[in-house]
């Protein structure tokens, strides 16, 4: 079985436009063509499209856009968990033997389908996702003692982090008391609590192990994969303080890459809302299961990095690019190109991305 | 790299009828468990579902329903030529080694967003197949001398072999004449020289050559893949007597599983409209390019069976569901299972499936 690199990445700014999902892909797609030198569209054995919006034939016709004719193209959507299915599938096509070179790309304009989860009888009226965060919220606080400050804490540092990174979305520095004072959403999610649904983009571009020199020197290769349905309705979700669908994902992925959490010095969680990060810091294997309000509160001091970019909170969050922005993310800190907010000696990242109250998720580490 | 192989399939009648997407698409599924002995849902790897219905979340709310928690789960989408892409990417994820066993499932509903190209501009107010099936039919008429007659011929077939199936939507014997009298749509093409969108869903379980004793002692065996996307826009499609997705596939496919289109004993074609089946014959490379029609008149004597379950024309065109059909027709075909429409000794299967005028095209070898 060949290795598979992720070679290279394209973004866009994080926004909110009147630009045609089309547009605002190809944008990442260009980004990407730039980023890798003498890169050509002959070149792309497969364009695999990550989104929830209703357009159809969206990979042919970004191929077409594009000047790239290629063998395989589909497009991909599994709501919030999209990027990171489409990532898997790009692996799957190489290590297969049926590709060498794979275009990813993530795109999803802020009116999104997926925002809410109308599909979910269960639900009732409760269709949008902070029902589901404020239940999680409240269940890890009666059971752990988690405070709203703690996770006030997530959103200040993801918040302070996107303030470094030019294609996120806020570029605004806010404090605990901001993120306690802000609007009430549901008890106790508030505004600042929440990620905010965006137009965006996210390209990557991964090739199989003999071709890989021919595009960098730096390949970043994919150690770990891991992913889990547990469910798709909330009434079946048993458990508020844990994720099962996490917790299984991340113990496949570390099992294939044979590494311990400990081990990871960069990691883009899907922080949907402030308490997913912290759950993600317990279910990813970070810290003990209880411990990860405190955790929020002490990890400047810690030996991971969490959310560089600026999480989903930070950047912004259109629902079929955010797990490749995220594995954008972990590819330029350990390929030592993140500038200001560049991570020192990152060796191991990880990507954590998932759907619709957690019922869904994948884990994907990466190294150099 | 380990073989693959689809072991077992799962049907519904096509139909048009008030059932939900999801009901349609478990009907397949609980078909398809009650083909394999012993199946249990615990096995199941990945469920993806082919369907450019605009339903969000689909794997996972059908693998809920079904009782699957499968590691991954998405949908899969690229028009007419989706549930080839599906049972490619099972291919991919069980022969990278991520998967051992995956169910395909391909759904639609008659009243899919896909039924009209709006997308494409070019069109201007021509959205509908129809329009491209007519210029194709001219060009070939004009070129090589094919008749209406002979396109006619295709309809009369594929509406008797359907007469055999009791899955399908059409169980009407037509003439040749009932074709030409048929209502004109866009001359020369007339109404039974189209497929017709209506409800339906195919399942299919792929395993991994480790795990396939478990499941079936007929394995049918993945051979050759071969796609292509040339464009997605209709003024980008140069040629309009040859689809050359279709020529790039078959060439790719044939390769990879080291056959000649001779050896093929049964094969399923995209006969989206009647001269698609025309063209099918030669750039699959059963005839000679320009020999399709004549073909067409000369087919019950040749040493192939082509779209023995009626084709689109006569069984029906749920969109998604399409390539996964068609799969499963060839699989029941080489496992001899194809009761009162059962081809004798085939050895080697071949399926053809594409979306909108040809742009995109798969072709999948399946052998015993």
């Amino acid at each position: 079985m060949q290795r598979v690199a992720v070679v290279s990445y394209g973004l866009t700014k994080f926004r909110r436009s009147n630009d045609s999902l089309y547009l605002i892909a190809a944008e990442s797609m260009r980004d990407l063509f730039k980023n890798v030198n003498g890169f050509s569209q002959d070149y792309v054995d497969a364009v695999l499209v990550s989104t929830c919006d209703n357009a159809q034939y969206t990979a042919s016709i970004l191929s077409e856009m594009l000047g790239i004719k290629p063998k395989i193209a589909h497009r991909i959507e599994n709501m919030c968990n999209s990027g990171s299915n489409a990532l898997i599938s790009a692996y799957s096509y190489i290590a297969s033997g049926l590709c060498d070179i794979v275009m990813v790309v993530g795109v999803e304009k802020a009116d999104s389908p997926s925002v809410k989860l109308e599909w979910d009888l269960t639900r009732g009226q409760f269709t949008h996702p902070a029902h589901w965060a404020a239940m999680f919220s409240k269940a890890h606080m009666n059971e752990y003692g988690t405070t709203e400050e703690q996770m006030a804490m997530v959103s200040v540092k993801n918040h302070k982090n996107a303030m470094m990174n030019p294609m996120a979305y806020f570029h605004t520095k806010i404090s605990i008391n901001d993120v306690l004072r802000s609007k009430p959403i549901v008890k106790p999610v508030k505004l600042y609590d929440c990620s905010m649904p965006c137009d965006g983009a996210a390209s990557l571009l991964l090739v199989s192990e003999k071709r890989v020199k021919e595009f960098t020197d730096q390949p970043v290769w994919i150690t770990g994969i891991g992913q889990k349905t547990t469910c798709a309705s909330f009434s079946n979700v048993k458990e508020l303080t844990k994720m099962d669908s996490t917790i299984l994902a991340a113990r496949d992925a570390y099992t294939m890459a044979k590494i311990e959490p400990k081990i990871i010095d960069i990691v883009e969680v899907h922080d949907a809302f402030t308490i997913c990060e912290i759950l993600a810091y317990e279910d990813l294997g970070f810290v003990d299961k209880g411990k990860g309000g405190r955790f929020a509160e002490s990890i400047d001091n810690e030996n991971i990095n969490v959310n560089t970019r600026g999480g989903l909170i930070g950047t912004g969050h259109p629902i079929g690019a955010t797990g490749v922005a995220q594995a954008a993310e972990v590819v330029m800190q350990l390929q030592n190109k993140a500038g200001n907010r560049q991570i020192k000696n990152c060796k191991n990242g990880l990507v954590h991305n998932m759907s619709a109250a957690a019922t869904s998720a994948t884990v994907v580490t990466m190294g150099v």
